[in-house]
């Protein structure tokens, strides 16, 4: 299983009661991809969406953000991680 | 206390240890500023790595970046989140 992040962008002046809707289609979508959306934080400033997932591949955390109907090309899987 | 999200590029190949060590760095010049980096994560692939911080202003955290030596313009403020 490895991690990702990927980023959105567009979503200019969403509320978080829309970025709730837009990660809870997630939610509904990852089962099927054996995908998991960890956290996603907006900038509703300049539109930058960031998701944290865990999951099989790249390809597989695409798919579950195309069917929720937020595709991203800006995918990036995350071997290294420090805290 | 705000939350941001930033992004650098150019990490292509960096290891485990010296993203530790960048990251160190970050530790020891954060106080100053009043920001607390929390985590960060890197794709060496494509050179991207994304850090999770918390503090007063992007300003305080540039500046942090820039006294560690690694400085980046892409920070994103995130008053909205889920998970």
């Amino acid at each position: 299983m490895a991690k990702f992040m990927d980023v959105h962008d567009g979503f200019v002046g969403v509320t978080q009661q829309q970025l709730e809707e837009a990660h809870q289609r997630d939610l509904d979508n990852e089962r099927a991809e054996g995908v998991h959306f960890e956290r996603a934080w907006l900038d509703p400033e300049s539109g930058k969406v960031f998701c944290l997932s865990s999951g099989p591949s790249k390809e597989a955390v695409a798919r579950v953000h195309e069917a929720s109907g937020h595709p991203t090309t800006q995918i990036y899987e995350l071997p290294v991680e420090v805290s």
